[in-house]
């Protein structure tokens, strides 16, 4: 991948490391009712599409490649078949097939969705490019994401299934494609849209007393997993500790990059996400000197 | 593509060239209607999808590839836009979205018959991987086939939208994409089933006269056209004509490889197709001796 990178033309890397570039993505639990299996979200999601819609009229010259997670579809077949930890047997051989095809599923109603919005949404199935060692991705879909962005289309990905050199096959999630792909294709700016609206000092759903984290850098994590002791450091963010991590990874090793988590049940959230450079909402996870947003 | 299969492990390599590999292709007309917009023949694709499960369970030992074409579904958008001669304006790239959509929700109602017969169905979307040079397939998924056949999937494509260096974007057919993968994953046969039952002298629904051809090599092609005259040499066929003439090319390339066309509405045909190496159904082309067909 990055050898193909490395010899397109000097014309079509200038085109990509020049235009801002921006990855979002939806989440599984944003776009599907997590108590209903198989079920999408379709006025949430109808929003949503509409606010990336009006970010792209508001800010032509940026490009965005748009991610989904799975939400409750291919949830139940995944976790029956423990595709992640990996697949050997006939049986769990065609639990693979049909997590990939719950995912695709989902999949075609985004792109639906996007199209009707006049999004020239197009789809590069993650798992056509994917290939992991030992659930880590070693390369991606970013040199087809590339030329679709030189062409003017909005790349769309998801969480999806994975040919792993050893555990068979595994699943990889938005996150981990957007990770492998953002050493090719820097981003300036992440979005991870999701229910929450943003990392807070606790979950939200259980402790009334949780606050909003409005900023993390690498050393105010540090400092609040301290602060909190070492024993609370997964508790500092909910469910979110992997996700603030990742994030954490990422910032680090691209100079520059930012990633907002923010809530997509908000309206205008995703829409001030890929448009607003200096006041995003929810957390912005950076790198550099710490901002004080408020 | 080439270079990363030589690079696989001789094991792997092994592996694929000693069992036995099918190719077969579901017509765009056999399995939707043609007169009926994004309409698929529910009825014709339960029983193929059963015929293509029997003929697994008959010979454990054979690999297969499966592929369809994509009949009414984005044709009306491909035609309309003029996908396959060039993609240039913006609305020729909403088109080239619309036609990826259309081609990718039939492959889901393809892909959901084959996972309900119990058949690992693993769809590998085209278009994430094709690369045209002025509407050539020039690389293809093949690599991801070959993985997914190692390990007991049923490796599923279609024909797709395709970025192409000269044209911006194209049309790839199932059969172009055949073509290319068969130079690096060399199938004994490869099954072209749609709505006719196989080659005729002249097109059947219009010529009562017209008789089947059991047998086609590319001496007898040629005196075949030569009796005719060379005028009529595209009418020999019908509509056959650019179908015969790929399998000829690809007969000659590939040393040992028969193509069979023949008709998906017989039940039993494609069973038949895939499982009879001796008396097959429909039309043998071949570029070995006449076998005297009748």
């Amino acid at each position: 991948m990055l050898a193909a990178w490395q010899a397109a033309p000097a014309s079509s890397r200038i085109a990509v490391t020049t235009v801002p570039l921006i990855y979002l993505k939806l989440g599984g639990s944003l776009i599907t009712e997590k108590d209903n299996p198989e079920t999408p979200r379709l006025d949430v999601l109808e929003r949503l599409t509409r606010e990336i819609a009006r970010a792209r009229k508001a800010r032509p010259r940026r490009q965005l490649v748009l991610g989904h997670g799975s939400g409750s579809f291919g949830h139940v077949s995944a976790q029956r078949h423990g595709t992640r930890i990996g697949v050997n047997s006939k049986n769990d051989w065609y639990g693979f097939a049909v997590t990939a095809d719950a995912a695709a599923r989902l999949n075609r109603i985004v792109a639906a969705q996007l199209l009707q919005a006049d999004l020239p949404a197009w789809t590069v199935q993650p798992s056509a490019a994917l290939r992991c060692k030992d659930g880590r991705v070693v390369s991606g879909p970013a040199e087809t994401v590339r030329l679709a962005l030189e062409r003017g289309l909005l790349p769309l990905i998801h969480g999806d299934v994975a040919l792993d050199s050893v555990r068979g096959g595994t699943i990889a999630s938005t996150e981990e494609i957007f990770e492998e792909m953002a050493a090719q294709l820097p981003p300036v700016r992440i979005v991870l849209a999701g229910e929450v609206e943003g990392v807070y000092t606790s979950d939200p759903r259980k402790d009334p007393t949780a606050a909003l984290l409005r900023e993390i850098t690498p050393s105010s994590f540090s400092s609040l997993q301290a602060a909190l002791g070492a024993s609370h450091a997964t508790d500092v963010t909910g469910g979110m500790a992997a996700k603030v991590e990742q994030s954490l990874r990422m910032v680090r090793a691209l100079p520059g990059l930012e990633v907002i988590v923010c809530g997509g049940l908000l309206p205008g959230a995703v829409f001030s996400a890929l448009t607003d450079l200096s006041d995003p909402p929810g957390t912005l996870i950076h790198a550099g000197a710490p901002r004080g947003l408020s």
